[in-house]
């Protein structure tokens, strides 16, 4: 919402047009309002990060006139829900037989790593193939541990150890189901135990 | 850092010069890099939203050429330490007897309360009469709750209510001494029990 320019707002990732006109990042943020609204978790999208190269000063206060898009370091959504600390991101790839690594930077990586170490959830939202993968950092971290010369994850992995998350009219995606869970010993989604 | 126009990075509030030249975000932020090395905890400061009028497409990708800072609806550092979730925005005051309020928006002062509520740890670093102060969000929703007509936080309050955030070497400033005190039980940091 803040890209009246024209932009995309996944000016890096691929962008999908399917869910009724609304991309990845739509749902994800009107989740998030609705859970805010119900008072079920608190979780924001944060700014994309921008440098600034020239800036004046107008009456309207300090324009920015001219400034490119940085690399964040960190992944784009965080919050608390049940007094846990939550850190995700969300990725859309076109690609039918595997999750393309590229996807996920080095320092975003190292950043799910840590922020499971001191004991918050990290995980990625995926859509692919037509449908929203909830995808453990843990299941990332394995499967990148583990196979440190693949470029990409299958889709089978991800059919595998991720989970579909249900798409409703409210929340739109239902992330939060699938961290009860895993974490707070929640109902199963309808999904086979593993 | 974002900020080679020539900008200053508190645009919207009081600018301090005394610190050894560095602003309170710089020091923040500084602590923050010396706690992320040290794995006590994974903390960073999100980006200023910015609301992008005019771009266009670049060889060097897209350039933004119109754009101006927008009002954040949350605080401006969150993080996980020890578990929990941290939230929580530095301010800065050149006021000698009171904090103004006007510095703290009813959307970020209703973020505390839910943040809290939500079992996080919220607070304010507030540098003013020369020092450092930890106001935890529970003193500052104590104190909006009972005083609403007031347009300021006394600094007696704050005194009283507050922790001087003690000024090292590494962390710069060591705010988590603060957390380790008021919710794990650490040690005192030298002040006086209340």
């Amino acid at each position: 919402m803040n890209y009246p320019g024209g932009l995309t707002k996944n000016y890096n990732k691929t962008i999908n047009y399917a869910n009724r006109g609304l991309d990845l990042e739509d749902l994800i943020n009107i989740s998030n309002k609705y859970y805010l609204e119900i008072d079920r978790a608190v979780i924001y999208k944060k700014p994309t990060p921008i440098q600034i190269v020239e800036s004046k000063y107008t009456n309207k206060g300090i324009e920015i006139t001219k400034a490119f898009f940085s690399e964040p370091s960190t992944l784009d959504y965080n919050g608390i829900y049940k007094g846990k600390y939550i850190d995700f991101d969300a990725k859309v790839t076109k690609n039918k037989t595997s999750f393309p690594l590229e996807n996920l930077h080095p320092h975003q990586y190292k950043h799910i790593e840590r922020v499971i170490r001191h004991g918050g959830i990290s995980f990625l939202i995926i859509r692919m193939n037509d449908k929203y993968y909830y995808l453990d950092g843990n299941d990332i971290i394995d499967f990148i541990n583990n196979n440190n010369t693949r470029k990409s994850i299958p889709f089978s992995y991800i059919e595998n150890k991720g989970y579909v998350i249900k798409e409703k009219i409210q929340p739109r995606l239902d992330y939060l189901e699938i961290i009860d869970k895993l974490y707070f010993g929640g109902e199963s989604n309808g999904k086979e135990e593993k």
